[in-house]
């Protein structure tokens, strides 16, 4: 209800700002363009017949003497739910797997080397309920769960890299809950796992009912944020080594003008590129609940915006997708302009992380005293 | 010559997108649209006459019942040199400190309680030429400079806090040189003053060249960019205390795209408003310097494209001051907004600075191995 008619702020620009003006226009907001990704035709014809969008683009780096180019293909998926919060779960469970099996096998006629699903990517967005049943039910082991397996036949299939965001349910250590990512080697192996470590407690989002804060113990550096970040390394690409970052997120409409703001600037801060996905459509629950703002009892969430996008660390970034559609994101990424961006620019030299590790432990302590200048 | 023709990003967007729309592509790009200022006819005028840009906008925040609303009018101003870099020096800064003073009159017209000028406001951006005369004569006492005393008598004269971002010369400690921003309370004295800590060290930027990293150790939780930020408190204004930042940032125009993205950012993730500043015009100096970037000896940096802008935390935004023109941008901002949405986000509650400190402080280590998941 809050999405308006607006499919995505690139066609409305595309559609009124006049050609002369455009370019400018798009490098103001958007930075460097990218350029398009070429894409074979029986993926363009999959993507019509399937209903999704699909776009690509290609970040380059300079060439450089004694690195070649490390290029990696990233496809981001975001998705509506297929069947309806209500019905059976695991005929939810196995929808959506066949939805997003569709998108990734048009990822992999692209060549894609890596794939990336939208968070809690096997279910509603329940948590804004805040009951129990069924939706716990959705959990599954990390490490041979329903889902994890499929995505095992996926990356095995494709020789693609699965990073694949579900519940957790942990049964190790009591049958505590995890928001998790999963990742899963193109060997089809289980790589590792990092858990959401800044759990939102915001409105609707009732997530810290379901989950804690994660242990995973990734190194995060963006902390005054709702995401979530991955750092992968050594997976093997045409024999090179490279290290990348892949952040997941799911708002509302009311953050959506921060959507664009916050990871671009993680990718600028943080010389590397984010990869930022959230689902589209709008999720229907049987039993209304409320968002703590005095306003009535609801049954939905609002929709959700899509816009998923990938910003690089030169501050460019790609066209969104769609804010009401089904869609598959592709992007070649030389990872080499991470290192050459940070020697431009040299943010981690000059970030002068001594003084903060020093003023950050004496700001948590609880006689913490604020250095206030008063007249 | 990077600018282009176009004078702001919000002139296009209104020139061309249909009214239709247009409400809902400003609120995808900057947010909650802030109302406009009431300008006195005066001030208008004044503006005209003297040929600036002046805007003036709202920032609201809700009724609460245990505090009054905590307005605050902050103006920030952003100009041109008015002499040329090789004029004398006294009479450069004498030029510029006219130009402010007239322009911080008209801030006064318009009830300004808090005024900010740009970075090294007395003198050209002349860091880029590494050459150490005359620049550093530039360089004056935060104490009892010329420019202090004139922001004093501002101060007085108007009721007015003023931030004075100079270049200091620090006598007591053997005449180094810092870049430093003066704050005059409103009663004429000099409250206290902060050292920008990130100094870049990128092209055209020789920065590093002059002065080193600031030991005035105000906090900052945005470690990985080119601002300073200024944390001040207990400035009172109609019997209340308030806290509030102001970040300065001067740069060029290939960073341009990251321009609107950092300090919005850094609003959103601290909630907090965030002013931020950059200069107009071009700077042409008699001795040609390079980039270092292997292109041709040039004379000028490029221009510096203004578009000044206040954020709000709720990710909101201003529109920007022009790209081309001196401009005196108007907010008022009830800082109980700040508050608010903290209470809302809890980013500072969700932080997880425990977690950060611990593990800043370990990879600072010169033997710090990182977490990396191999197959």
């Amino acid at each position: 209800k809050c999405l308006g008619k607006t499919e995505s702020l690139e066609k409305v620009l595309v559609t009124y700002v006049l050609e002369a003006e455009l370019r400018e226009v798009r490098r103001l907001l958007f930075g460097k363009e990218p350029k398009k990704l070429n894409l074979p035709q029986s993926a363009i014809d999959a993507a019509v017949e399937q209903d999704f969008d699909l776009k690509g683009y290609v970040f380059e780096a300079s060439p450089e003497q004694l690195r070649p180019p490390r290029t990696v293909r990233v496809g981001l998926i975001q998705n509506k739910l297929v069947l309806p919060p209500d019905a059976p779960v695991l005929e939810q469970i196995k929808a959506l797997h066949k939805r997003v099996g569709e998108m990734v096998e048009v990822a992999a006629m692209c060549g894609v080397n890596i794939v990336c699903f939208q968070e809690a990517c096997t279910m509603p967005f329940a948590f804004c309920t805040r009951e129990r049943e069924p939706w716990t039910e959705f959990a599954e082991s990390a490490e041979d769960g329903l889902t994890t397996r499929f995505c095992i036949q996926l990356a095995k299939n494709y020789n693609m890299v699965v990073v694949s965001p579900i519940l957790e349910r942990d049964e190790i250590h009591g049958g505590t809950l995890w928001n998790t990512a999963v990742v899963v080697s193109n060997n089809g192996n289980v790589l590792g796992k990092s858990r959401k470590n800044h759990i939102p407690r915001v409105g609707d989002f009732n997530e810290s009912t379901y989950y804690m804060e994660g242990n995973t113990g990734h190194r995060d550096t963006v902390p005054d944020t709702v995401w979530k970040r991955l750092q992968l390394t050594s997976l093997d690409c045409s024999g090179i080594v490279f290290l990348y970052s892949i952040m997941l997120m799911l708002v509302l409409c009311y953050s959506e003008p921060m959507w664009p703001i916050e990871a671009r600037n993680a990718a600028i801060a943080n010389h590397c590129f984010t990869c930022t996905i959230s689902r589209v459509g709008m999720e229907y629950f049987k039993n209304e609940f409320t968002f703590g703002d005095g306003k009535k009892a609801h049954h939905d969430f609002g929709n959700f915006y899509g816009s998923s996008y990938v910003a690089a660390p030169d501050g460019s970034r790609s066209p969104g997708l769609s804010r009401t559609r089904d869609g598959l994101l592709l992007t070649e990424m030389d990872l080499n302009l991470n290192r050459q961006v940070a020697d431009k620019w040299n943010f981690k030299m000059t970030g002068r992380y001594e003084m903060y590790a020093e003023e950050l432990k004496k700001a948590i302590q609880h006689d913490f005293k604020p250095n206030i200048l008063k007249e």
